[in-house]
């Protein structure tokens, strides 16, 4: 964690100093008249982009949601290793990771062959499988992600926060205009309810859930199909005989339907999601007016012979399967991509909606504005084209349809009687080897963006084979040259929408002055067809849209701090400084060599140039200079340094 | 981390229920008239033993300072290892590492036997042995350690508080009466300032630091000797071609004189400690007049060939070396031990000073009342006997002892002379070698206790080779059985006053009925003269006191969490909720076997008894019931649970 920069300052590094230019949120203060983005909807994805947005003094932003405060509880709960990731970027997943529940192993129980009224354990997964993430797989309450998002954004140099009480009814894209071309109508919902105020954007983001006003707006309708399965869910606090009540399970009884339980944070919480009827096609799942008594008891008799005596609900809702999704993410006609860029898009439940059971909602709506988060910056910021917003759609939409058709697969497992389930070839149940085999799409690690001006032909990938050409770069450990310090290299990346590259020195290459990682740097460094050199901001530190990182394979005791070239010990911020943390050694400490973890290419090393949202652009070889440039200048314009 | 065992809660679990008993902070509310606990310093022995007594409801404590609020930057910046251990107690260690720098390796820079005027690497030392402490050594910002206490404060049922701008200028004892026997006169030194107050407490610690007030009214004076060496210390924001400046060095030239660097949190800053001119016996450091500019030109001096260019000076101070302590740390006078109980304490810099650069100063302050709170706390709650409170002047003061001691002797190396300082047998100097041999010293780790009622004999201590009875108990990683997750052992053990038990299983013993663990958690559970029958509290937790857990050498997988014994499951909490978290594995996963890391016999297991302060108390065979329950009888008195 890098702080001081420009000076030192007393308390709290997460604290930003606060810019002038924020937002009057005084008692009275008006809602502004334009803003850069409007948020709608203070869910997973509209405060995962809040909180990116929220580190620009440059943009501004306004984030509305109906409701008069945050949530308590409820919804999903399941962050997989991807998102917590992305947390680690975002500064929160220590925190996050102390307080939530880890996922370690999965149970499956089964009717008891000698006793099928009974269920009995079958069999044990690892939930992570070793080495497919540095994070772990947790389970925490909804609400508390959003709080930490909300927290990030309250200490952001703009102190963002959101406007509850008012939601957006509708809205008008001026498509003659680049001067804030969309007109938001808004509704209060609070005090003044009724009250209608309208509010001029560059861009509006509909992150307002499955009945989105904003997908509406602009024309778009979820497709799909309902299971006409009502599963309940509970957030309880009970005791219960069954032994794995702190373990993940899927359990399946052989004539009462399936159970799965969520171990949840602070020891004692638990989810359980019940199967309960079947719907009729035409049924609505409110219509059969559940209670929280039917749950348990549909809970209890599924368990048998163990059963659970709860002594507090904390949540409960009643869940009807739906997988279903819009045609695009933004409100460009199909056709007309040539003709206009994006300035209205959906994101999470607002265009793709899909069963709780794989544990996804939550996460792919967080990856969304994740993805969309740094091109929204770099075109308001003026340095990328507004093309670049087109690819939002494009990557996410292939994405969602991913999901969703994995999904529903593994909810039709999930909800299949026992006979159905358990297929023919003896010891492993089909839902068991099913959900082995989905463990790297439920971990949010399968994603991959397919080949685009965002991503790179795979010419060069096996120069790095464990870093696949548009997945996310897979961390490793390594050692800090400057402090000896053990680190995950991955923990370099903030959620600050720069790119990274990681240049891989070949053998015997100590970076010195001739060598393959010294010419790269000063190439970038000062080269008139660098990317560093075009692209850089001129009020920019060096490193401000392109931070290069070098990782060696040498020891830190076998390095000279000396031998770096200037780009990888730069002078930064108002002071000057000299940042000491751009120089990486393989680790010495027996947690690996990340060269071999990584299928790094030895003799020749490589570089591997990471999106800001952590996607694998390019690998390249450490002296494809022009690829590089290349890549870049088809995405960013000339600024003059 | 456990919560929500008295029910479902939103919000930062760290975040206590504030109790209905606090003290009213309303504006012009008065000083409370009598308080149980009257701390005077809010420096780290004060914070820390503030944060302890903080936990609990039924405890008033007051803390007061005089200055107006909590300092900004300086002082001191190391914690080792050992505090660290206490700080994951406190819930704040994964905070810390995130903040801080991590000291890794120490270099050591000596003229250059070919330049002499040139200073040149000559050697590293990783700092922080293999396995001897989970945690790293890291610096901060003493401030920033203040703010993490006062945070627990704020968030502790009691919300305390300092009140600042007050200090403690006298107090007398009555030692006719347990009642409030100490009368402290309180003086303001904000906008009433010289206005002076009483308040009437139990006990009263000063932590006041070494000009305290308080250690002078119970008639304590510090003896020792003045080194009669001006340091310098300067924590900067600099550029320079050293190329060690982000490790921790220590730096000899041939005629300048020494530099201690210290690289700190947030990647840019750190602190200089340069050696000035020795002082003649009769002179003060004050009288010298330095100024920053001697300061760094100093550094420079002594850098040679490099050179240290200061951009923003953070804070800087001058040093004088001094190693004294008291000779009591109460204000029992000697030979009085039988007739009376200490009511006034001194904690720190109040009754031992040394030397910054061994980095002691603020940790052995924090030690010291990590000890006497959950002494206070036992005595104050009636369940202990204050005879009890004899044993902190008689543990701490042994300790500052051997401190003062190691510290002299290092200082006095480190100011020598290259000449005389870099000794016979050739290639590794004195300094390196007493470098390497205080490592242990100066991580914390190497302080034991001596036999007493609160530490056992050693009669059993081969069951458990790496657990020395009086040394802090030593973690090592373990899996819980509940959910299969790996972790620390020591990390189950909180801030909370409670007493530990390991119980480590001997071989086969799968807790089966009538196995040793089995028959141990049975005999904790129910025996009439079993610790946990007789002095657990009637409204507490079966837990309140005395925790159990054990530890198997079968892997997760293996045990069966059906076959454990009440003890290792008990329900908790007003709902009676069963908590999960008692059982533990050995780690499957490549990170060690506890049992061959600390040395537990395999055959026969054992148990470790663990103090509240983490130091162990017993090493004893899993069936020696008698020496468990005279053990706690000599400490305790029966309650009617
Ligand atoms: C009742 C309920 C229960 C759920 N239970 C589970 C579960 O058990 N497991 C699971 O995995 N997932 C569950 N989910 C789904 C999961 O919560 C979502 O996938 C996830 O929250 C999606 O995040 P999002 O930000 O896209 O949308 P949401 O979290 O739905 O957030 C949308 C936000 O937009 C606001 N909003 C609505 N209309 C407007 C408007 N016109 N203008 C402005 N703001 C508006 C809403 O108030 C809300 O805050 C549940 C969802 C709901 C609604
Ligand atoms: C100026 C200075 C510089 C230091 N520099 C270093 C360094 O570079 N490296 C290093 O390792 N250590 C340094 N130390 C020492 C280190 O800070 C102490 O060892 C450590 O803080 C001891 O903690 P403490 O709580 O015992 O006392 P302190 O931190 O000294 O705290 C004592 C507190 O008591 C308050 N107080 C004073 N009188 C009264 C009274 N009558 N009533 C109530 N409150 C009172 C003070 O305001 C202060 O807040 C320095 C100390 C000082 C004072």
């Amino acid at each position: 964690m890098q702080y001081y920069v420009d000076g030192f300052r007393g308390g709290d590094p997460d604290i930003k100093n606060a810019t002038a230019k924020r937002r009057d949120r005084s008692e009275f203060a008006p809602l502004p008249e334009k803003v850069d983005v409007m948020i709608a909807g203070c869910g997973p994805a509209g405060l995962c982009l809040a909180a990116q947005l929220s580190q620009f003094p440059e943009i501004s932003t306004m984030i509305v949601d109906p409701t008069p405060g945050p949530i308590e509880k409820g919804k999903a709960d399941g962050i997989n290793t991807r998102t917590m990731e992305m947390f680690q970027a975002f500064g929160f997943a220590d925190k996050i990771k102390r307080e939530s529940y880890w996922v370690n192993q999965t149970n499956f129980w089964m009717p008891d062959p000698e006793k099928p009224a009974n269920i009995k354990r079958i069999g044990r997964v690892q939930d992570v499988a070793d080495d497919s993430s540095e994070m772990p797989h947790i389970l925490i309450n909804q609400a508390r992600i959003h709080e930490l998002f909300l927290e990030v954004m309250k200490n952001s140099s703009t102190r963002l926060e959101p406007d509850y009480s008012w939601s957006i009814v509708d809205l008008e894209v001026d498509t003659t205009t680049d001067e804030y071309p969309v007109t938001v109508t808004l509704e209060n919902n609070g005090i003044n309810a009724g009250e209608r105020k309208t509010v001029r954007a560059n861009y509006v983001v509909g992150c307002d859930g499955a009945r989105s006003n904003v997908r509406k707006a602009i024309g778009g309708e979820l497709h799909g199909d309902a299971a006409h399965q009502a599963w309940g869910v509970m957030d309880i606090l009970a005791n219960t005989d069954f032994p794995d009540v702190r373990q993940k399970c899927l359990i399946t009884s052989a004539h009462e339907g399936n159970v799965l339980i969520l171990p949840r944070e602070g020891g004692y919480l638990f989810r359980m999601y019940v199967e309960l009827d079947k719907l009729n096609p035409d049924e609505r799942v409110a219509n059969r007016n559940f209670t929280i008594d039917d749950l348990i008891a549909g809970a209890n008799r599924i368990m048998q012979p163990y059963s659970i005596d709860v002594k507090e609900v904390a949540w409960w809702s009643i869940y009807e399967i739906g997988h279903r999704m819009t045609d695009r993410f933004d409100d460009v006609p199909p056709g007309e991509a040539n003709s206009r860029t994006p300035r209205v898009f959906t994101a999470g439940d607002a265009c793709h909606t899909h069963s709780p059971k794989a544990g996804q909602g939550m996460n792919v709506s967080m990856q969304d504005t994740f993805n969309l988060g740094w091109k929204l910056v770099h075109v308001l910021q003026g340095r990328a084209a507004p093309g670049l917003l087109h690819s939002y759609s494009a990557e996410r939409w292939a994405e969602a349809k991913r999901l969703v058709d994995t999904d529903h697969e593994w909810a039709r497992i999930m909800s299949a009687p026992a006979g159905e389930s358990v297929l023919d070839n003896g010891d492993e149940p089909r839902f068991m080897r099913q959900f082995k085999a989905n463990l790297e799409f439920t971990g949010g690690l399968a994603v991959k963006y397919g080949e685009s001006a965002l991503v790179g032909l795979a010419t060069h990938q096996a120069l790095a084979k464990g870093e696949e050409i548009g997945r996310r770069f897979h961390s490793a450990p390594v050692v800090r040259l400057a402090d000896a310090r053990q680190m995950q290299l991955g923990h370099v990346a903030e959620a600050d929408t720069r790119w990274r590259i990681y240049a891989f020195a070949g053998k015997n290459d100590s970076s010195a002055p001739g060598s393959a990682i010294h010419k790269l740097a000063d190439w970038l460094h000062t080269d008139s067809n660098s990317p560093v050199v075009q692209f850089t901001g001129r009020d920019e530190d060096i490193d401000g849209l392109i931070d290069l990182r070098a990782v060696f394979q040498q020891t830190f005791d076998q390095l000279a701090y000396e031998d770096m070239p200037a780009l990888l010990c730069p002078t930064k911020g108002k002071l000057g400084l000299q940042d000491h943390e751009k120089v990486f050694c393989v680790d010495h400490k027996g947690l690996g060599d990340i060269f071999d973890m990584r299928g790094i290419n030895r003799e020749q090393g490589c570089m591997i140039v990471v999106r800001p949202d952590q996607y694998i652009a390019q690998v390249l070889p450490l002296d494809d200079y022009q690829t590089l440039a290349d890549f870049f200048a088809g995405i960013y314009k000339p600024t003059a340094r």
